[in-house]
């Protein structure tokens, strides 16, 4: 039997969503409040699914041709002031450097809230012929945006991502990679996080500081919110002017170099929790569980079971599958209702009756089904169930973001709807910032993009009556 | 043929070392200087290094049970205050956040230049019980260090590193922890970087700012300077006492935690340089080497060339050799040249008279021994001679160490052998600082370490004659 009284820690998701997401967050050890405002302190549970996340998407960058760099934390003032809307967007939520050490510094430095500048200054010393690109460079790092409200994974004055900064030679190379890495950002999100992504495009209003247009991929949280969860920019020639970074083509001609830049960071974490966690805890996709199943003996010092948990650990090993032999002195209910909370994919149960039988029992933390298996079989079972598990958490993530995305075709209609069911909601739009912002004020919803499937379901924006553009998905955010 | 014009640009180690080092990195395209005084940009070549160094030493981190973690970047500076010793080294050299977006702060905030104090403030909310210990955490991040003078990878206000932090019940624990790490990183250095190092113990004048000792891993560079390359710290419980680090023991008495700290950085780049680099640019070890084997057509518009080397490359891939072909329509002499700069440890030649004899020709980079080979069995060659590659860079680097350490028995002789040889001086020393004082002053050496094989070479302090208490490897260092 599961322990309760550890799972009664956790807020239940229907009672305070917000509540339920930080006891996740703190009882399965995943991250902690540091002492300095705002800066989260990621722990070895949290750090390895972040690891996690890292070694798969870098594979993926790189099998693009991607190559890694390191820039400068710090960027000059006057460095983030060359691309006007850039500095716009950023230089308020800056953390500024002004003391090297005793000394005054003659320019203050803002430690990067993102990178494109200092990327751009090295373009322009780095290309100079059409045979230097395209250059495609990503980083690894740490970035800061002084933020006055916290949560963690979603928003921290100091959080992890990758940049990515690429420089082409034509308009078309730079909306290729712009795409390209929006899509690979979708496969990664529901091949390795089994969660479906609604990729688009951002209105004006929410785009990037500086770029030409931002794409980006949304997914739906449990309590229907969206959650924005990484973004591919096409700049255009908007950097390279500013920053004069040009190179000589096949003629001898100087051109201007068309850039991109995309990331994606911790929130990632974030998106898990709410997407697959439930009362009992974290519920982590098999691809990315840094465990994938936690091996409990049952009555561990009757005679074998210890033996025979440390045999069916091995064989766990042996096929692959990351496990833990949980061998403390805790209880077996405290161990069941541990492994719930850390979301760990399967979890084998083997006790004296199992022994004699010769079998012992995995049960999926995802549906909780219990599977009696052959002692013999149980490593090729897991295996299979694994590869089972992250399918279905996935096709019930779609199921669920699928069944919360509703019509609406008047303006009524469309506040309800926000309102009083939780999801996104698709309704047609004229293309106006206005409209936005009156939508954002009557509902707090935003405009979360254009999604590439467009389809005409009304001729009117939902919000002033004037002809439509687009299609538009709207939703309350994180 | 090698073309010269590329490797002329390189000055030659003798003539130069120091621009010689310079020329190295610029041409081998590690490193390039960024507008942000004393801070580097890591270009691909340069970070792919780092990333294999990172990749080995962090499997090799988890083999002992460490898990990592990531703290925050900014340091209170109360925080910071905390433990005199460290504040008094740390301070004069932090970079100081004053303003976080308009508002100013009401206490700055260094950028960590290392994070004990950071360790020491989780340690003190997690660390409750015996049962909670040890903690084992590491972190990968970027640290600053506001200096005057920098070079590459040696000294810049910003570098790369690894902190691990630890947490111990006793003092035992402690001191053995900090002896594990320091032999591990002697062991990948020279395993992995093909660097022999000299272990020991710093002198109470060397060692770090609030540790109780200090030990490290000293290697000879070409020139016969010495580079600190890791250092393993001991802090007893003097941190513990600062931020009142306690837990309760089995009896349910309250004791203070035991503490260590130990890192290496992207100096050990600088370090693969300057010990195995010659007049033609780097020489890597293949372990360590982001590109293992280049395959260089000779004409490669002649029939069958560019078919037998894809052929050939396809082989060293399947071989698991990290290979690249350079089919651009640079010279062969160029790219032979290039493969020299780059360090890339193998490279493969296959031209029409190599094609009709059935056969390619392997050249060394350490040696530049040219090793015939035939078509079917280069990859398993290639792979064979990598390993042999390894083995010797090694063997090289530890006789060129071995021969460079003399031993002085007086002053005079002491003062010529620091002067005139390049390389290490064993010599007796008193224990006062008072005498590592002077001889920084007459010879600008420092003591190394006291090596943990230690000899009574002589009686007497070499510097003021008293009582000796130790043998000290001294040597002017970077």
């Amino acid at each position: 039997m599961v322990d309760k009284k550890l799972v009664e820690e956790i807020t239940s998701r229907e009672v305070d969503f917000a509540q339920w997401y930080t006891d996740v967050v703190k009882k399965a050890q995943l991250m902690d409040y540091s002492s300095i405002k705002g800066c989260m302190i990621f722990k070895p549970r949290g750090y390895a699914i972040w690891e996690n996340i890292q070694k798969s998407l870098d594979a993926r960058f790189k099998e693009t041709g991607v190559e890694n760099v390191y820039l400068p934390m710090f960027i000059p003032e006057s460095l983030l002031q060359k691309e006007k809307d850039h500095v716009e967007g950023f230089a308020p939520e800056a953390a500024w450097v002004t003391y090297g050490g005793n000394d005054e510094l003659v320019e203050r430095l803002a430690v990067r809230p993102t990178s494109e500048t200092l990327f751009c200054d090295l373009y322009s010393n780095i290309i100079h012929s059409y045979r230097d690109l395209p250059k495609l460079y990503n980083q690894w790092c740490s970035v800061v945006r002084w933020e006055k409200t916290t949560r963690p994974f979603l928003r921290s004055s100091e959080f992890l991502w990758q940049e990515g900064h690429t420089a082409h030679a034509t308009a078309e190379d730079a909306e290729e990679r712009t795409i390209m890495m929006l899509n690979l950002y979708a496969d990664f999100c529901e091949q390795e996080l089994a969660i479906p992504m609604i990729k688009g495009k951002k209105t004006d209003k929410e785009k990037f500081a500086g770029a030409e247009s931002t794409y980006t991929i949304e997914a739906m949280m449990h309590d229907g919110k969206a959650l924005q969860s990484g973004t591919s920019h096409n700049f255009g020639d908007g950097f390279a002017r500013a920053f004069d970074i040009t190179y000589s083509d096949k003629n001898n001609e100087l051109c201007y170099v068309y850039q991109t830049s995309w990331g994606m960071s911790t929130r990632l974490i974030g998106a898990l929790i709410m997407v697959h966690g439930d009362d009992s805890g974290l519920v982590l996709p098999p691809r990315i569980a840094p465990v994938q199943l936690m091996v409990v003996p049952i009555g561990q010092r009757k005679e074998g079971v210890m033996e025979g948990c440390q045999k069916l650990y091995d064989s766990f090993c042996d096929a692959g599958v990351k496990s833990v032999l949980e061998d403390s002195d805790k209880s077996p209910g405290w161990k069941f209702a541990e492994s719930e909370i850390r979301g760990i994919p399967l979890r084998a149960e083997l006790g004296p009756k199992d022994l004699a039988a010769g079998q012992c029992v995995l049960v999926r933390r995802d549906t909780r089904e219990k599977i009696p298996v052959s002692i013999d079989g149980a490593a090729d079972k897991a295996k299979e169930l694994l590869v089972q598990i992250q399918h279905d958490m996935l096709e019930r993530a779609r199921e669920f973001l699928n069944t919360h995305i509703y019509d609406a075709y008047d303006y009524e209609e469309f506040k309800a709807t926000i309102e009083n069911k939780p999801g996104f909601v698709r309704a047609m739009w004229c293309g106006n910032e206005e409209c936005e912002n009156t939508i954002k004020e009557d509902t707090t919803a935003t405009s979360r993009c254009m999604p590439f499937e467009q389809e005409r379901i009304a001729e009117s924006c939902i919000c002033c009556g004037k002809p439509a553009k687009k299609l538009v998905l709207w939703g309350k955010a994180y």
